[in-house]
């Protein structure tokens, strides 16, 4: 019997649970690890048993090959988990703890984290500012689709639930908080979602859909998802939201006949680099079509929130330009309507701790909106692609059986 | 027959309905006009029809006789209207719109109000900034609880409401847009409420139930909601909140047995001058009592919102010090947990747009969270006699039959 | 005698002194005049006798023939004038004040004047939010490069400065309150500069000598200035700040000499869409350098202040894309670095008194660092050439000869 | 020879240079030490050298024995040192980094610490949140007038100098940033100064300097320091500031003379609750004085940035409120003007690093403006006695013969 099992990618389109070794205090070498990284102690490090570990949209991107990732590399960087053990350094975090481990790895001590900014941490990635569990070209830090994982600087990192059966109970909710509730939540609040507000959300896979939570949660009067994919559209509406398909033709249109105005004030992206065109366009990659579409659609004075992914370097970019991250964005219409744009990894550690207070009030029902759905670890490659065809769910693995 | 009719102070525990003349686009002489606003044109004006004018908790100070109000003074701040005149520089309001009037006046022209600072405009009051219809020491500007109304610089001032009928359909929730859902929302605010926030209010009169709706609005985890009066919190709990019943002993421990810990992490002064204290003391007038127990519920790193009126003259004060506005701040105690404190008139502005679209599109239910009752313009001395004794309800007067 | 002259733009690169007609308070026909606003009642306006009135880079881009600007238009946004006389609707403005006008033209009674964004005011333009004198697409205001010129919403627009004397012996620094220093100020502002902060301003033009000016102002630690015009360069070495030949090389490089690091905290694009590339490319225009430059320069977490002028329509562009203002733009860098990025005309409302209190308190030289230079109004078409062809000066039309 | 050398109270009016032990990773038993942190393991904490350390205005509210410090505590939150020895846990901070030190202690795990509330860090003082190196009631951390000194939570606290030749050179400018340069700064920052502001600051000990400087690095217009002591008045005057006396009368006639208005837009108490009266009260304690002042002075929709200390209990209070803190506050008056209030422990990391940039790259000369006065660590006795005069300077220990 194996110590550890965990999600691989396994080359474009492939992934599968192998056996892996139980987690040290310690960087090992590995698929994707940074070398600089390799040997890396660890003692300010918690060991998890995992609770729960969500697919990710931004996974797909290495699993369709979009990306450098080698093969081998363990996948998953949104987890929750009980603290079996922790190293030497860590004072607060205990063991039988339920923490919730926030996407973005960060040191707790460079100035970003001091400044809050924990998605751009300077001392986690040899590369470049900030990291994740289970990516490319993020310093080589294990993934979490699997039953254990390290995680560093646990006291500056985990978020701690204050119950551990009221967690366990609200674990569906909960599990959201590792990554796309704050990153959805952090898409509409860099919008300026405010009491009231009228929100344009592109995008109705997981992160649209919390984005969209997250403008309710703000106080938002009307929030609009626009997407391609029918079922997606129909979760939306399924806890208020108003929606656009865009296939079905321009989104100002929809709008004007939702709101009598054909502008928002808030837009939020949570589409990213692989967005496709709209009416007729619909179906073909067009990796600016969301961003300009974004400018057109937000009134002038409005903001745009860009919590969908845009990379350095795609090497299976549409063009030249796209295969380096470069788009031909409409900015002088941008510039026009005084816009303000915020883009960039979600700093999850800003909101986690304010968002699962909503959740353990029974504020928000994110799991819901999400469809979370749980599902055996070993059943991780079929959610992969069924996620990939556009299944309107979003999948948490189950890999110690602790969801019931 | 009048020309119209309104709501006088007529000298302490006395109001009385009486014919007044129809406005004009002048400031008349009259009870309590400074006498530098005497003559004072007002082409910029419109002239109201009124919709809805609701009895507030200030204008109770006038009435119980703890201010130098005049006799014969016009009451009345919060008002909701048809145009039916504009003066010749009016713009874009137009005849036929039904608007909400801030309470707060303001020119649109100074500094302050450049700066969105309309509760202490610098040209409305001959006194000191700031100003408000109907309210002694504001500069003499007419009080609204009567059938006509005079409101100065209407195309700043003026909120239109979209659609007519909709707003006479939802007129009992519009009509707190004129102050205390803005009040009670400025309170949350600037207490710092955020989504999973945990909340108290001291005290559950309308602007402390407005500032509840404001908390829950904002996507606050616990709104808490003090107060002596039973039905008053009855009604807070009608719609969600926790409460404290603050004769029942210290409010910090029946905060632990809600939390689990004895502070929030935002509070809200809702009561203002005329607190009472709490426990044993219940019921004696003690004027820092309110502000003392939030510095002591609330967390360090917390704020406080302080919509509840402080003034800087009380000839009806417990002592020498406070008749002069003058209490006894445990401010040690606040400067020791790093709070921070707003105080003053709410500027209606700032909010009552982003308001309006909450209630237009059914996110809030303002009306029934303070128990809006319409009631004929008749009755109301009546009103503010029940007000008085505690009854926990908005009264809203009706002068012209708009609201069925 | 001619009633009024004024600096008429007469086709690409071809600028006159004519005679037109004294200012009425109405919007008549003419070059430019949006249709919807022709014959439009300004009751509200004063009449300015100019004082000073500036040369500005993006009216050269109508004089380059970059626009659709029509023959005929009367050129200036950039006013300080005399009131000679006010329309009746204008109260606190007087006869006599010396007032800077902010180019942006707002009504102070729409939803984004109330909000303080009276760059993108909804009540002049009929085209699109937001307005200027004299300028191309902006509603056919008349420009104020002349004698006398019409101001609209006197008692909003106008900033009267306390002193008549001490303006006039201040003039040629308060001249630049009409634009370029809370432009330039607020890049450095929308940057996010404070105490200590490294800077990069790209361009040395009078906007970006006025962004330098302001990022000192507001304590930055190092203000580093780039450009290709070398004179330019001199002029933002006179008043302290460091500078970067972008002819020479790629800036990164020249950054690090400076810093010992290869990026600054804060980008400002004081350039915009008629840039030119960098190094060997350097002089062929190239929309996006810029905006790519300063995504490379800044580091993770930083923000671009973005006051260089985008357009929508570019009919001189360099390729079919230009030509409607789109431009390749590096987002996957800037998302990788969480960069953000604020675009459009500034608010000069939102600045203009503090940034006037800082002139007349001696805290700050503006015109010194940007090299005002007085000159006769026939001398206009002049200046318009020689500011073109790179001077290092702020040309300054002094029609009615108050500055001495 | 001892191993160790500090500065302790030894009872009312009274310190001594006292052998003590050198420092361990521990938190050993003695005076002032908290029971719940004696034993504490500190393998986080670095071992400093002293390089500088300063007399503290607040250290004399000890040493005048206006608290419950007991006899033998050692002395001094104010620490610029040279590690020397770090616990196994520190990973950033190396042997031989020159460091500044805040004077809050924090843990950089809490919730506060996150949000970067490290003045009230949830973790270090088991009595309340928020605490500091030998200070009374704050957890019992040895103070660092002294030879070696402590430093727990290295990684997070401390901020190390770029260059060691450089820092040494400045080091009387940077001994500052370990509080009163931060301290005066969040003073200026928390009143709202801005460029252009006018600035009253209360007090013109080294936190009030403190605060003049920080209000001229934001750019004020002008900076006005009031105190009753005419050397420090003319401390304050020479590097730009205008003074008040408030032993002359009225500081708001004072002010008018001044500014033409009697009031100005911030205001910032650095003086604290050993406040004295003005005019023909000065030299008596008057708690509520200064704070009263400031709400007179400060314009209607100002701010009061107070850093001046008011605590929870004072033995030596005027009156039975005083002793517990209570202040007869002229709330109603601050209510009436909108004003709001911060208060609390400036949260050093918050501004340390760009101030630092600012002294590096000579922005601020505040050990001149401060008055910054070097002294071997024997005669700190007399310094502490001529402090408590009012000698217009303040002192920097020098234990170790770094300054030269």
């Amino acid at each position: 019997m194996s110590e550890n099992r965990a999600v691989a990618y396994k080359g474009a389109g492939h992934v599968e649970v192998v056996d892996t070794p139980y987690p040290e205090f310690e960087l090992k070498d590995g698929p994707g690890v940074n070398p600089a990284n390799v040997g890396r102690k660890v003692p300010h490090g918690a060991i998890l048993r995992t609770v729960a570990t969500n697919i990710c949209g931004s996974d797909q991107h290495m699993v369709r090959g979009r990306t450098t990732a080698p093969e081998g590399l363990i996948l998953g960087h949104e987890i929750t988990g009980e603290v079996v053990e922790v190293g030497p350094d860590v004072e607060f975090i205990k063991k039988g703890d339920i923490v919730s481990v926030p996407f973005n790895i960060a040191c707790g001590r460079c100035r970003n984290c001091k400044d809050g900014k924990t998605g751009i941490c300077l001392n986690v990635n040899p590369d470049r500012p900030g990291s994740a569990y289970g990516y490319v070209d993020m310093g080589g830090w294990v993934g979490g689709q699997a039953e254990y994982v390290l995680t560093p600087y646990a006291d500056w990192n985990l978020l701690t639930f204050p119950d551990r059966d009221q967690a366990l109970e609200k674990i569906l909710d909960l599990t959201m908080l590792s990554d796309i509730f704050p990153t959805g939540f952090h898409g509409a609040y860099s919008a300026g979602v405010k009491p009231g507000s009228t929100v344009y959300i592109a995008g109705a896979g997981p992160v649209g859909l919390a984005a969209a939570v997250g403008a309710q949660l703000l106080g938002a009067g009307v929030v609009i998802v626009g997407d391609l994919n029918s079922d997606r559209l129909e979760q939306a509406r399924s806890f208020g939201c108003e929606t656009v398909d865009v296939s079905q033709g321009d989104p100002r249109d929809q709008i004007e006949q939702l709101l009598g105005v054909p502008e928002v004030e808030c837009g939020v992206d949570a589409v990213g680099f692989e967005a496709r065109g709209h009416g007729s366009d619909a179906g073909h990659e067009a990796p600016a079509t969301v961003l300009n579409s974004l400018m057109d659609l937000t009134e002038a004075g409005g903001a745009l929130g860009i919590p969908g992914l845009y990379v350095t370097g795609d090497p299976g970019g549409v063009d030249a330009a796209a295969q380096e991250g470069s788009l031909s964005i409409r900015l002088g219409l941008g510039w026009a309507k005084s816009l303000s744009f915020t883009t960039g990894q979600c700093p999850v550690m800003k909101y986690h701790r304010q968002l699962m207070q909503a959740i353990l009030h029974d504020k928000v029902q994110i799991a819901k909106a999400v469809k979370a759905t749980p599902i055996p670890l070993d059943e991780a490659p079929q959610a992969y692609a069924d996620f990939d065809k556009g299944a309107a769910r979003k999948y948490v693995l189950n890999p110690n059986g602790y969801i019931k």
